[in-house]
């Protein structure tokens, strides 16, 4: 206990220490004030879980617009190598970043128009491709998307905080699963909870982000357009080449990650919910081409240099408004946006995980609605694999933003071939147009997600090459069994009934005591055919005490005694089990009865062997043997 | 992925990944690897088991001879703000730490002769207390003192490595874990291997230290006893007062920890058992003495002062051998013998939580042999409790030293006291003698103890007295959990019999198919009284439906349907038990049989509803229904 912060752990642990005790031994109260009160099913179609458009606009948004802080100066940091004279770059490569921002909502909004149940680029494919695999990639992709950006966002933020708040440092990987925790209370609570308590900081970030560009433009007015920091228009530096060019593109689309959310989500607006969700595109469309041109063009006039310890942001809103309040608020709003990027994907993941699970190919339990009629599972799911990504980099995740980009890419084309087949398909009005803006989308966004494989290869590209494809494998054994266990389980109703067996049951006896009593009298209550009593003992003496004190107590059934010379129960019993089994006049089934205590408090269970559980165990999963447990409820 | 390590990091957690599936699958053939061929309780008196004494030696004398180490430097820290002159001190109080450690020996031989069984304080206290308080106290700040033993040691351990080499520290908690869990393994496998390995690095560690003396008086011989660097001997320096001088003494006493680990140990000696161990303790305390006199002796004539980043004995084995081989091999001595400490607190450990449970003050199932007849719960708790304390306190656990130095003359005390009362009442040969010896050697460990605690407190002895009593609370639960349970489970053989009841069995059904028709089956074999199938249903059209395919199965039994608004099978299912046991004409009891499904692979269980298995839960837990479950193994 040299230093106080050894004695401030200490207090943490042992706190930590009460309140799981606490939540254990009061699971259901806990859960009520975390979760709040269990909802009716008939609950789920009240227009209060759904949303107004310019409210899911906010938090359907935050995955994108966040990215917008960080997009150009990606973009621009790849180029930096051939001098200031390339500076110039940032404009033309976000024009191209918006260009390919407009194409994708425009093709997005006609996937909404084609698809309104959600499900974005899975759907589309399902619906186009006849191969499972082709929509496993778009799945599988887009799950393990969401799972990094979840890590990847609450990192970040934090990363965000911690450079303007050094003294957090130490405790970011601590703090980012304490994000993600709460992140998991708010969406269990439900999808219109968190977004009265979601709203309004994205819309305050957005307005920030105006608020820039509007003094930018005050800036530019008052001191000019080409000011003295301003770097040279037009000029084309040596070493310039089209691979490089394109690579500072690639890098600069990372801004926009995250623009499948709304198509995804159509299920979550309030009707008309294709005119809301589109709406929603547009608007936000708008939003972001404003802020990303603007900012990209200031970020030129005052010719920013990136600077690995201060982002570009930080740094030309010093320029602006120095240190005061309002680049606190950038830092906050940054910090928080980053979160509700976070927050948005777990409505996305625990509704296609719901979709991809309805056709078999994850665990059904993902189809379940919990107490709040949220996907429980999907969010518990996505909770857990982020924390364990945001432990295994211990909150460094940066190193993980070109895996998540080149997934993102890898749905947008598929999304795209999809419905470009289905223009061909199903035709309809104008559908030549369709077809023409998504075949040129898609070739787009294919090149972009080859570029990003090409360019970001070593840099960790190679690992989507791994998951994506395992995912996919398991996927299709996931589905193949269920298929399998379907075909198992169908039975000809008019052929197939019930039949009676003859039963042996045997009790497990440890003594003559009010426990064996108990389970014998049910035992002997229910047994039509042979009924025995098998006591387990470690040695001979054991045994002869045993028999004795049941034939003092009047041998209410046939006692079998075994002995067991490794200390189990299981390897004798199960022993029994089998010599019996192979008896050639044996056709019944046996049933072994089990007592079991049940003291009053959960922790009165370390008291006791937990024998009745292992042997319940080991037997229902080696054996084909009835399992009963008789319980006895200790009075105290 | 910007560092190697990362992808380093990325392809450990991989491989972690796998070897958890693969340990999950094939739980029992790695078991068999790690820890060998079960054994029959039989073998347990086979002499291959019990050890001869110089092996048992060096076993268990590490605990005590690795704070050798570190024993005269920590009293000589104390004086150390005194000056120079200070310096001389070092020999009185080492000689002073060596007759309290001939005193504790000669004490603890008593305390083999009059309890030939182990147990040690413990033990002792039981025997000569009639408050059972008393003895839990020498058991609790025992079984605390081993946990806190084998935190420190490993990760001191590995502190003394990653000084050596600073490439491992970043490593020291996953390494000082993976260190725990190799003691783990090799315990589980039995004392007797344990020793075939262990048993020569502390001899090694013991000849490098009696070298390093030789080489003292080597060098003394050649340069003189008096040296340029020799402090003067004999002065009083100012602002020394007895309270310094005792936290002095107190503190070289933690040179004596471990002490205690032969007398608790007796039982694994080769017979005479008695006889063997004492010859241990009098040639442990014959070497240890030498090692700590010629240590000290050298440390004052070198003049060597406390340096925070290098120790003392890193500092005098440097001036006499520099920096070569003899000095790495003083290094890897070190961080094994403080492994070994740590080993042979698990066979103190599980020895004496085995003790106390079979009193009923802990867990029975610390009673139980495992496969290698191993107390295995005991070394398995260890094991957990340990690393849970080095992940708490990320493997810098010096701070807790003074806890557990504190818990040692604690139960030195209460042993010595006892012994005290144990020659006033039975007396014997020389039973003056023994009686002095005792009385003497409890006054001294005693105030040791109190100076411990009181020098001591701020730095964390306080956290003794909420441990050590909380630890007494729950032992004393224990007892009186064990009592009123076998009280209530107490019958009379002439008067209680089982007697018969009417039951009525409900059968829970999903639908009409194989499983379904399984389960009915054995429910109709069974039942004598009434039977039901239970349907529980989330909407109105699934009841619809069901009702109507068991109209067409014709109705096997009576179809009770339920509707769960809340989309739980649960609480429609204990309402409709506690309306039958409302009912007034019922008197028997609810048999409920459950259908499980057994997937040929254990993680196609994540692929199905374990509802079965929350039900059998949260129903034995809180009603008093008998659960059968009825397996289905799955063919694929």
């Amino acid at each position: 206990m040299k230093h106080p912060s050894d004695i401030l752990d200490l207090i943490l642990f042992i706190v930590a220490l009460i309140a799981i005790w606490y939540s254990i031994s009061n699971f259901n109260s806990v859960k009520r004030i975390l979760i709040g009160r269990p909802m009716r099913t008939a609950e789920l179609n009240a227009t209060h879980n759904k949303l107004l458009w310019f409210i899911a606009l906010p938090i359907l948004a935050a995955d994108l617009y966040s990215s917008v802080s960080y997009g150009p100066e990606s973009g621009i940091t790849e180029l930096i190598g051939l001098g200031s004279e390339a500076k110039w770059y940032i404009i033309p490569i976000t024009i191209s970043t918006i260009l390919l921002l407009a194409i994708l909502i425009v093709s997005y909004i006609m996937g909404i128009l084609a698809y309104p149940n959600g499900g974005g680029a899975y759907a589309i494919a399902k619906d186009n491709y006849k191969q499972q695999w082709v929509s496993l990639i778009a799945s599988s992709s887009l799950l393990v998307d969401y799972i990094l950006t979840v890590a990847v966002s609450v990192s970040a933020a934090l990363e965000a905080v911690s450079s303007a708040y050094p003294v957090v440092s130490p405790y970011e990987t601590v703090l980012a699963i304490l994000c993600v925790f709460i992140l998991l209370v708010v969406n269990l609570r439900g999808v219109a909870e968190s977004a009265k308590i979601f709203a309004w900081p994205t819309i305050g970030f957005m307005l920030c982000m105006l608020l820039l560009i509007g003094a930018g433009f005050f800036h530019e007015f008052r001191y000019g357009f080409v000011q003295a920091s301003t770097p040279p228009f037009g000029t084309v530096p040596k070493g310039l080449s089209t691979l490089l060019l394109l690579k500072a593109f690639s890098s600069a689309c990372s801004a926009l990650t995250g623009i499948e959310t709304i198509s995804n989500s159509v299920p979550i607006f309030r009707a008309p919910q294709q005119k809301n969700a589109i709406k929603t595109y547009i608007a936000l469309g708008i939003v972001t081409s404003i802020t990303l041109l603007g900012f990209s063009f200031h970020l030129y006039v005052q010719g920013i240099s990136p600077n690995e310890h201060n982002t570009m942001l930080s740094q030309i809103t010093a320029i602006y408004f120095g240190h005061g309040i309002l680049y606190q608020m950038i830092i906050w709003f940054t910090f928080v946006v980053l979160i509700l990027a976070a927050n948005s994907t777990f409505t996305g993941f625990s509704q296609l995980a719901a979709i991809v699970a309805g056709d078999g190919f994850l665990p059904r339990g993902f189809t379940n609605r919990g107490d709040r009629l949220g996907y429980s599972n999907g969010i518990i799911a996505l909770a857990a694999t982020a924390s364990l990504l945001i432990i295994a980099f211990q909150a460094h995740t940066n190193a993980l933003i070109p895996l998540y980009a080149i997934g993102v890419f890898l749905s947008f084309s598929i999304a795209q071939f999809g419905l470009m087949k289905r223009w061909q398909r199903i035709k309809g009005p104008h559908w030549k147009v369709k077809l023409g803006v998504n075949t040129f989308g898609g070739i787009i966004t294919s090149i972009v997600a080859i570029i990003f494989a090409v360019t970001k290869f070593t840099s960790g590209a190679w690992i989507v090459i791994i998951v994506i494809p395992t995912i996919i494998m398991f996927s299709i054994a996931i589905q193949r069994h269920y298929r399998t266990i379907s075909n198992e389980l169908k039975i000809d109703v008019s052929k197939t009934h019930p039949e009676t067996n003859k039963i042996l049951t045997m009790v497990l006896v440890s003594g003559v005591h009010r426990v064996v009593n108990n389970t014998l009298s049910f035992a002997m209550s229910i047994s039509q055919d042979e009924l025995i009593a098998v006591y387990v003992g470690f040695d001979d003496d054991a045994i002869h005490n045993m028999e004795e004190k049941w034939t003092e107590w009047g041998t209410p059934c046939r006692l079998v005694s075994l002995k067991s010379k490794y200390r189990s129960v299981l390897e004798p019993l199960s022993r029994l089990v089998h010599v019996i089994e192979e008896k050639e006049d044996f056709n019944g089934l046996i049933q072994i009865v089990i007592p079991q205590f049940i003291p009053k408090k959960w922790w009165h269970n370390l008291l006791h062997n937990q024998t009745a559980l292992l042997l319940r165990f080991w037997l229902l999963r080696h054996k084909d043997v009835v399992i009963t447990t008789v319980p006895y409820h200790l009075k105290k």
